[in-house]
């Protein structure tokens, strides 16, 4: 399948908005094989729904996840200026390092679930701007990391999860979130990587000047309107940063591609975010792995609709929930797809 | 290390009353070299707690999980006969041919995970008597099926899931769950496989009859006196079965042999509460695997203090839940055991 280059965010847009449903045809077929299996109707409860979820994705009535893939988008954010982390930049690219030599709890869940881990930098020398001062980054950059994200895709993937590692960027998350779907900086600011209460307090305030800086409350969570189109993309520009665009790319290249995804915690929504108001079912193909200890996170997963297939107080960041929920779909697949018929076992049925 | 033969109901009690306590110092260094990982402290929540009190138990700071081992145990149960279940009885046997041909649920969990599998059919041609006229077992019956579980674990895993296959089942551990703690008998009966409102309400009563018949109600929630000190064993004779006896055994003999568990649902956590009533911390090397559906779970697992670690709507059994939590514990200890310190990786701590 051949992948789109993006002239423009417009085109961008409409690619997103191009996204083809599931097969519904594949998705009844694999209820009805559900019907069929050596266990009490329903008694695999959500591993029923995540399998023929993940069948009607890729159009097959009993898949396998035999090629996941775990993307780690990284980069660095000029609002750390205002003392918003506990952590100085630099530890971004250290991090980055990390992964390349295998250090990282991303590496080690990736080899637990048998999932390949791809690793993209976005220009860690050249922070975004400072958003509370400067739109974040100019449609140019903006258009760059979003078609980064989309290209970092295999096609040949049958499973994704996004994740990112950017100090300041849980900051950045939560304004773009309060900027998308409403509600108070203090329902979206969380301690990152560990803030104390006074830093807490000056991050809610930045959070809030990003906002109200960048036009944020005009959209809030009213309805489009034509003009509007594409305000999603503006308000990434002006509050996301490259790595939460990359994911924004990657998540809807995975679409085009008809590959399930697994969305991870606070970051990761807040991109895939992006993309709900960009277009209506335009998350159709993600689950939600895990519900992040980040304050906000639970508000966005019922923003998104997403219940969370895990809740174990993680807040790494890095996809590690999601690719955690990739051993969960993995079970579900299995069971769907691997299973006896009640005819085949000669079992009875009641 | 030498498995001993149980003479006695009382030997076996006094085995899991001599169970050792984890490696304290190990625990110790597991929490340091957790401090040390390149992650925000905590930020990998319960992971985090997981693999230390696996280290703990396995008597290593870094462990590796590299033989996880599920048994099922499967048995038949007289009270059928008072119309609890919506499945016969045949059933049982069916299924344990099925696990046998690798068509159940478990055998593709266990698959996906990496885990053996073993099966153990505890003399289906011969049910338990109907506990609302009798003893379920003999203590002879008992003593017998504990041996069978205990001799199921082998002493080389590294990890331990015990689950069960028994047509009328959750009807025994409820009453059991309410002998062994306390409330009524609504708050522990289910509707196991799928009973419609009228047969819940049947097994209620079946319930509350086996529980008055055998005396339950003295035993109750309150602390043991010298005599009681083997009435949670007279009651798993009188209200259990053959499969929940052995996974009674095979959950201590883990304990025997420095194996952490990973608890299943419903009946599985009924045998796990015969346990925690024999002796306090009898289950601390136990954690529970996931939060079934079945109604009195939830319940369970708060009076046995083990928050779970899944909580999907699965109420299968078969050890099924537990066999998907191997995944989570896999996921802990491989990021406690491979990651790199901030040291190793050169990332700035501050």
């Amino acid at each position: 399948m051949s992948s789109p280059v993006f002239a423009t965010l417009a085109d961008f847009a409409a690619a997103v908005r191009a996204g083809r449903p599931a097969d519904a045809k594949v998705l009844d077929r694999a209820r009805a094989r559900d019907a069929l299996l050596t266990k009490p109707p329903g008694a695999l409860g959500r591993l029923e729904d995540l399998a023929q979820w993940y069948a009607s994705w890729r159009g097959t009535e009993r898949p396998a996840v035999a090629a996941p893939q775990v993307v780690v988008f990284a980069g660095n954010h000029g609002v750390v200026a205002q003392g918003v982390s506990a952590f100085p930049s630099e530890v971004t690219a250290q991090m980055v390092a990390n992964f390349a030599a295998g250090g990282a709890a991303i590496n080690q869940l990736a080899k637990a679930v048998g999932a390949r881990l791809d690793v993209h930098p976005l220009e860690l020398d050249t922070p975004t701007a400072d958003f509370t001062t400067a739109p974040a980054m100019s449609p140019q950059d903006l258009l760059k990391a979003l078609q980064t994200g989309w290209n970092a895709v295999d096609p040949d993937a049958d499973l994704l999860v996004t994740g990112e590692m950017g100090i300041g960027n849980t900051t950045s998350a939560a304004a773009l979130a309060m900027a998308l779907l409403g509600g108070e900086a203090g329902d979206w600011t969380g301690r990152g990587t560990g803030l104390d209460d006074a830093a807490l307090a000056l991050k809610t305030q930045v959070v809030a000047r990003g906002c109200a800086r960048h036009g944020a409350s005009d959209f809030g969570r009213d309805s489009q309107t034509a003009d509007q189109a594409d305000e999603p993309l503006r308000l990434l520009a002006c509050l996301g940063g490259r790595e939460i665009a990359a994911m924004v790319g990657a998540i809807a290249a995975a679409r085009h591609h008809s590959i399930p995804v697994i969305l991870d915690g606070f970051i990761c929504c807040a991109a895939a975010a992006v993309l709900h108001r960009l277009a209506p079912g335009a998350l159709d193909h993600c689950v939600a792995g895990h519900q992040s200890a980040e304050a906000g996170h639970a508000r966005m997963l019922d923003a998104l609709g997403k219940p969370a297939l895990l809740s174990l107080d993680m807040r790494l960041g890095e996809a590690s929930g999601g690719t955690l929920g990739i051993a969960v779909l993995k079970g579900a697949v299995a069971c769907h797809s691997g299973m006896a018929t009640f005819a085949e076992a000669g079992v009875s049925t009641e």
